[in-house]
């Protein structure tokens, strides 16, 4: 953990799939090319036996460790990734791919249709999280490697290394689920339906055809990005950032505008947003969240399932709250599989899981190397 | 509480101020004439003793009882309010008014400006809680009354109800607080910054001048209304009410349409709110609760304050709870008022206020007769 950085890491791009040989999705829909973006960081071993997958969340991207130029903006999961860290890139060789669906260098609903020439928009499939692991599967195997030492996610990034370890044991030894649910509560299905409405009746969302129309959802899209990211952190941890402290003066009278310094950090989170994000990939992708329950599918066979896993919760996340990692626990357990969970305490709410958490790196950089 | 209920009930109006005579806000704003639209339910006792005044919350209005006409539609509170129930009105003369800044007959932000002929829009004053109270003596005092018995509201309600006996405290004999803050967090206000946002950036919102235009921000405010839904009721009754049922059957596929019972049920509050609420009304009066804060008001004096209070608070409240009620008992106690405090078991979250917990209920009536 005191040990430097990754440095300059670059996004690479691989083309998996074609029109001819397209990728099949679990609805049956099909889709070619896929493009996919990703980083490596560290060696992969002569054996290949050293490779950590990263799966990210909702709004992540390929880039989570290292810097592009700027030693100052690193990766979104620099404190978990690189030299002498939990993910230890002395020893392991990282893989993180953007997901499909994704908006930031992988096939997505935003991208060009080569049979139209138009963006997909919602003529893209909806998704499965098998049909992201399946898609990181193929990029794997483009890359020449058919087993992996660990898979490490946190949220929908949690998700995709369940139902991969669930689906292909023989190909995962451990399994690292920060964070996770593998049912979504009816207040979660809420909250996402609730951001699915702001964007989908922005007027600018025009049935998905915004690209190319100079206009985009922007306003459903920040709403979304502001009450999501509400639910992300905790109440205690808001109270201490921003109580009801105020911009002005107190003095200053009543109004409208940002005033309270959380409506100021709400607008700028929601604002920000814009810049680095797609509307119709924020749909895909919670929907794909919503739709997940891997236990309660009638072909899964638990006793085969040889991977290890590693859960750890938040004690102050109630957007997936211990409960749900317990679910997981419980399921694996009772179907013969190994598992063991700790809650982790931290303020931070759910976003505890893309944090520097001493507690939450100690198990994870023991159970990655034990 | 089983006796019948009020039968037909009428709302009222009166007149209050005048432009030549204008009600003048706590920020030194100025407006008249001033329309409030209320219900009565009870008779008045010739020595004017037995007055207890209702307190709406936001997004309610003056018909709190009976019905107008169709039997099967009460009052929202007819559940509290009636022959031999919590606020008995066979013992009390009951006085409900819809709020100032209300959209329900009291003049707000969607009244017609009578020096301009058209809707006040934002050019409506900011409100305070004061002001609310203001209004409210004022009709009192239209009515022939200067002391009641009580006052009784929840949430935005029992703000008023607060302030009320704090300033006044030799009207008020009795103050019953549920569901109440006297200092929003800044998760709470994060939460109304979002609803805003929703309903401002609307591009039907046009400045808050959307009246005659043939458009409204129906989109913001019915996802302003979805989102505040969801955080007025607690998780576990979501899972208990809705859980992960869908719809159709589970096989039908995956789909952006609303699917899951809980997607349904949240557009149908969204849309339904769309037929009673204007979007200007919610904005003042969520920005009403954001700013109040009597406790650090430095002219407070509550050593002088005779009024006796009772705060409900309600285990599965997460919007206001019971912390708050414990700083409202807490600054109260300190400062020589006579105050009491029951945290109530309830699965209904921050809604608890408004619906017939039998516990609630039953102290609720033994506190104003006692």
């Amino acid at each position: 953990m005191t040990a430097g950085g990754l440095g300059r890491t670059t996004t690479q791009r691989a083309t998996l799939f074609t029109q001819g040989e397209p990728f099949v999705f679990e609805s049956g829909a099909s889709l070619g090319p896929v493009e996919v973006a990703y980083e490596t960081y560290g060696e992969l071993a002569p054996d290949r036996s050293n490779v950590v997958v990263i799966c990210h969340a909702l709004t992540g991207d390929a880039h989570a460790a290292g810097h592009h130029g700027d030693p100052s903006r690193v990766g979104w999961w620099d404190n978990l990734i690189g030299p002498g860290r939990p993910v230890d890139t002395d020893r392991f060789f990282v893989v993180c791919p953007n997901l499909l669906g994704g908006c930031q260098g992988t096939t997505g609903p935003a991208s060009i249709n080569p049979q139209t020439g138009s963006t997909y928009g919602l003529e893209f499939p909806l998704l499965t999280v098998r049909d992201l692991v399946g898609v990181h599967r193929a990029l794997l195997g483009h890359l020449g490697i058919q087993r992996v030492h660990g898979i490490v996610g946190g949220s929908l990034g949690g998700m995709q290394a369940l139902q991969w370890a669930l689906d292909f044991p023989t190909e995962v030894d451990r399994c690292v689920l920060a964070g996770v649910s593998a049912r979504l509560s009816a207040q979660n299905i809420g909250f996402s339906a609730v951001a699915r409405t702001a964007i989908m009746r922005d007027p600018n969302f025009q049935n998905g055809e915004y690209s190319g129309s100079g206009v985009s959802p922007d306003v459903g899209l920040a709403v979304a990005r502001m009450m999501a990211h509400l639910t992300y952190v905790s109440e205690g941890s808001l109270r201490e950032k921003f109580d009801r402290r105020r911009q002005g003066p107190d003095e200053a009278g009543m109004t409208f505008a940002t005033d309270f310094e959380i409506e100021s950090y709400l607008d700028h989170q929601g604002r920000a947003f814009l810049d680095r994000f797609d509307a119709l990939t924020y749909i895909y992708l919670s929907r794909v969240m919503d739709y997940f329950e891997p236990f309660a599918d009638p072909s899964l066979q638990l006793a085969a399932v040889a991977t290890e896993f590693l859960l750890v919760s938040f004690d102050t996340d109630w957007r997936f709250p211990t409960e749900h990692s317990l679910f997981i626990l419980d399921s694996l357990v009772a179907g013969g599989a190994k598992a063991r969970h700790e809650e982790v305490a931290s303020p931070w709410g759910h976003d505890s899981f893309l944090l520097d958490v001493a507690r939450y790196h100690e198990i994870v950089g023991d159970f990655l190397v034990a």
